[in-house]
């Protein structure tokens, strides 16, 4: 049996690409046949817009439902402005709510409204109910359709609403228990109801419920997901009403989607909404240039520092040798801080009130590593220039080490407590940051050591 | 009711940390009591590893077991040696087969051989099965327990096969089908077996597997399992036999710690193998020191460089003043490119076969972006300072971006080709040689169009 999870092979792609060229169908049918979804999707995400709605054309009516699920939400934006209408409706029917919403809000307002108003009335509410909440909430990820049972319930009769909800909810591994308000009071796994004696009440097998609230980051209740390690989370209202569930395989995605667009941010790029290849350049560098431009301008800050100590400059020119291993150092230093408190910050490990406990250890952190790195340049530099610069050298590492420790690790805590992504905030500022504040320190140290 | 899910507040987290100084005993208790198992787990993480196992011994048994569960594998190695063997041995006995393994890698090696000795007979073969997979395996983190069925079977007699199954399997919502000779050739969830008709066998209700080996790189099976939106994949050996099964809970925690070390890495540190609080400041140093060193040698290049122009330096001392403008524009755009690609590798949308297209792509990226910041800065410069300061600043530019995005975006794919993690190779050894590439460029130009 042939691994079907495996890329296609370059032949395979190749083959593919020529019968596209060609629009030779029933060599595209024959060669897409021995695929299995993940690998079309694969095939897709290599094509340009118009030889993508070719090949989806082609597949059969189950295959294209089961591509069209997997398939990143902007790719099924691209696909819905290619395909006919009808086709498009019958797809969108097929769709879980959550999904859907996902795909309405990559869609333009005109087209999500004829799509919304081509739903059954049922599937409409649903979805209706999920759009209600804020963008970036869990709300609009979470699914309305689940399965609950009551506290008063057997065992037998909690499996009954089991079988006759099986076709529509999002899972059935999980089941919240709600009393008459649908406050949600406990959660039983279907796993329990399965071992139960018979006879047995839901109230008797319940375990007290872990929950997010709707309006509650999306990021942030995925992450509580994943850290429970649970199938399914129950998504309440402010009065503890169940409304939706979360499963485990959404808050993937959301956390997915949030370290893509973290490590976008720390980079100082926009985080692309669709893959690499299929991203136009002029997409590419717009999610770059705005702020490449800024920290440019940011930078100029080191052209006027500089500006300052010219005179020093001109009459020590060795010291301008050494500015990009400074600063250099001073930036990888920040960087490293401030990447290990974001990525503690996203597991919950620390949080803005820790703020003197995170200073305090970088402090020592940085200093450790400024004495570290100074002692050694001072020993090399005084052996290859002289023990001026090397000195001027070895006490400009150990205040910017400190310096730059300390700055990396604050920043993301005081962006947290300002309620600003840590991650834009942080690394490529703090390089900027500590860029001019580094010459600063340098060229005072310079000038009081070298006595110019 | 409370939401037991939330941080403890700070007064909570006071009080206890005062009733564990004074060991006043009762009080702990009761403060212990209306805290759920991660609101405890979040108060051990911030304490030290004497008060962390006084704290644990307080909680009652079943309590203690839920706790230990979702305790990072660093902290519950610290709690095994901390408590008594005995204590361990009961605990260690009630783990799943795959969380034992990683918190077997953490032990000291007597210690472990003590606790495997310890373990009844069958627990102790299903754990040996998972140890005998090489480190970072997908075999090392998948369960020996499952239950699977047979495609003769009916949907009836799988269901009591998965009844009898019900105490130790890690899942049975997921079911593998398997022939005479155990290989894999099909799964069926237990939604399906519920709806299915009496009398149905397993052949008829059964989809094809995914499936992933048992050698295959741990990260890449649990990307599969996240991509595939599936509850667990079966995991096969090199003959398709089914050897265990991957539950998307344990894929989750697998990609976060990969996430977390990619995001490690492209800061230019070695990944914290505990939570930030809980890590000595001396692991701290150790996890940066060695990089920083790394790459404060690899810029002495950019000393060498600026050497060898040392003359064009003291004749325009004007040009010393762009130079951490120019490094750090070329520095950003080279980790834009790098991370976006890193990124889209991590996610399967671009291979090493694709280095024609990045590198392609990336130059147009690199040369829009230099043609935009180049241009403005010959205006801007030229105002400033003069025409041929600002055609220099301006030429560079355009050739610093080009070159810098070509050699980000070539980077991760280049690392990957060659079997390196792209992380390790990317981003800070990036703006290294970007540096020293730049100032090269820089002053190349410059004396070309200044005729110096």
């Amino acid at each position: 049996m042939a691994d079907i999870t495996a890329p296609p092979s370059e032949t395979q792609l190749k083959s593919l690409l020529r019968a596209l060229d060609d629009l030779d169908l029933p060599a595209l049918t024959a060669l897409l046949r021995p695929l299995s979804a993940i690998q079309v999707v694969d095939v897709l995400e290599r094509l340009d817009v118009h030889e993508r709605a070719v090949l989806y054309r082609i597949l059969p009516k189950d295959r294209a439902l089961e591509v069209f699920e997997i398939l990143p939400p902007s790719l099924q934006g691209d696909l819905v402005g290619a395909l006919q209408d009808d086709a498009v409706a019958a797809l969108f029917a097929d769709m879980d709510p959550d999904d859907r919403v996902e795909l309405l809000d990559e869609l333009p307002a005109t087209v999500a409204g004829r799509l919304m108003h081509g739903l059954p009335p049922d599937e409409r509410e649903l979805t209706a109910v999920v759009l209600g909440y804020p963008q970036r909430s869990i709300g609009r990820r979470m699914s309305p359709e689940f399965v609950s049972v009551r506290p008063t319930m057997t065992t037998a009769e909690a499996l009954t609403r089991v079988s006759a909800g099986l076709d529509d909810a999002e899972t059935v591994y999980m089941l919240p228990v709600v009393d008459d308000e649908r406050v949600l009071i406990g959660v039983v796994s279907l796993r329990r109801l399965l071992t139960a004696v018979p006879g047995t009440t839901i109230v008797e097998v319940m375990r007290p419920p872990h929950w997010a609230r709707a309006t509650e980051d999306a990021e942030t209740a995925a992450r509580r997901c994943a850290d429970l390690r649970v199938l399914a989370l129950p998504i309440v209202d402010n009065e503890t009403r169940l409304v939706g569930i979360l499963t485990v395989d959404d808050a993937l995605q959301i956390l997915e989607t949030a370290e893509s667009e973290d490590q976008a941010r720390i980079a100082g790029t926009e985080p692309l909404r669709r893959p690499y290849l299929t991203a136009p350049v002029v997409s590419l560098v717009r999610s770059r240039v705005v702020w490449l431009l800024v920290l440019a301008i940011g930078a100029t800050l080191t052209v006027q520092v500089l500006e300052v100590f010219e005179a020093t400059l001109s009459e020590v020119v060795t010291l301008a040798l050494f500015v990009p291993l400074l600063i250099g150092t001073g930036g990888n230093t920040g960087n490293q801080a401030a990447t290990t408190v974001t990525r503690a910050l996203a597991l919950g490990d620390v949080g803005p009130r820790d703020l003197g406990r995170v200073l305090l250890r970088e402090l020592r952190v940085g200093l450790s590593l400024g004495l570290l790195l100074g002692g050694l340049a001072f020993a090399v530099t005084s052996l290859v220039y002289d023990r001026s610069i090397g000195t001027v050298i070895g006490l400009t590492l150990v205040s910017l080490c400190t310096m730059a420790a300390t700055v990396g690790g604050a920043m993301p805590l005081i962006a947290r407590a300002i309620r600003v992504d840590p991650a834009v905030f942080s690394n490529p500022f703090i390089s900027t940051f500590v860029d001019a504040t580094g010459l600063l320190i340098y060229f005072t140290i310079a000038r009081a050591v070298l006595g110019i």
